[in-house]
């Protein structure tokens, strides 16, 4: 059960705020956590209340008490090493399969440079009638060859590293349950495909899913990957 | 002293790269290390030995025996954690500095988000003849923020975390060395500057800075930040 001195201020969707609330929940804090879900929308998270623990404005923040830490995914390392042996071990101990998570963790920047900004975020910002859709051709290639790397990476496993699910799953769901919303196919991806439908049947990731998830449909801008 | 089982391939002044070799250099491994400068020019990166062990041709790449890490983040927590007690210890044990710690590790996406991907990759990419000069204008300011909040961080400190030498500095100070050598002025930014003038110093720093650093002008760039 969580601790009442803990507080999360969080956003629906958002991959980086979806990671910590599974982190969270991994070792059973999540359910009775005093928090806030701030509408992006409304702009609640430049809201002074929230710059006030936050100067940057941005989601996830965790409050433990007197600590304050305002990243995601410093966020999911502290909670880790404070809850060692609380609910789910997201890092093993052999060093050498950490330095395997810690990699994944990390790779999945690639995700965000090959497919969020180039396609998702511009898709965003951008009018669909100034879209520069010769741009966005050249875009898909690299784009497909990010997921195709995803889906070896899974290919004859159950998680990212094997058979235990660990922090690596917890950095990568997120992004792959995002990019499916945005329309991404996993029919020719048979391996990613396998995960995602195992994963969303996970009792944490079930616990945590977007609630604007349920509400509203998603997009087609990944359909051509 | 390094054990010959290890090997790392790397790229002058790349920050990534930087980053590893300091981890590497802090725990008295960089000396006698077997390694390999990659030409990033002459797409040394993208040759067949060197995607065999990094399928992603990005630098840098550590093997360690038969560990091979590819991704310079996931490198310095390896190189932390198997040598914990060896040369400086990077990541203290109380788990709240640790946050601390890992908060400004991550955070510094934020630089390359602000300032190193709208400004400098943007110059190096586009012929000056064409910049758009309107739109450059428009990033100054989130670039200048950017800066300044470093600046802030450091106030009254010696160091990121305060008066020790921790992972966070190996992951800030290759950024911020190569944001000066893009233009990045320190003169109003006076706990930055002290803090760049005396890591210049710091062996770890000079054992591994940047060879073409030494042997080249740097640019005007980010002069108006």
């Amino acid at each position: 059960m969580a601790n009442k001195d803990m507080f999360l201020w969080w956003g629906s969707g958002s991959p980086p705020c979806w990671k910590a609330m599974l982190a969270l929940a991994e070792k059973g804090l999540w359910e009775e956590l005093p928090n806030e879900l701030i509408s992006f929308s409304d702009k609640g998270h430049k809201k002074e209340a929230v710059l006030k623990v936050n100067p940057r404005g941005q989601m996830p923040t965790f409050k433990d008490g007197n600590n304050i830490v305002n990243e995601s995914s410093a966020i999911c390392m502290y909670l880790e090493e404070k809850f060692k042996s609380q609910g789910t071990q997201l890092l093993p101990d052999d060093f050498a399969i950490r330095a395997q998570i810690y990699q994944y963790m990390f790779e999945i920047d690639n995700i965000r440079s090959n497919i969020m900004m180039p396609i998702v975020v511009y898709k965003m910002m951008t009018k669909k009638e100034v879209w520069d859709n010769d741009m966005l051709k050249e875009k898909i290639e690299p784009a497909r060859k990010e997921i195709d790397t995803w889906n070896n990476y899974l290919k004859g496993k159950t998680y990212l590293c094997g058979d235990k699910f660990t922090m690596a799953d917890v950095f990568f769901f997120p992004f792959l349950a995002f990019l499916v919303r945005m329309g991404l196919q996993l029919t020719s991806r048979p391996d990613l495909k396998k995960y995602y439908t195992s994963l969303c049947q996970r009792p944490s990731v079930q616990a945590t899913w977007p609630p604007h998830y349920k509400e509203s449909e998603g997009k087609d801008w990944l359909a051509e990957l």
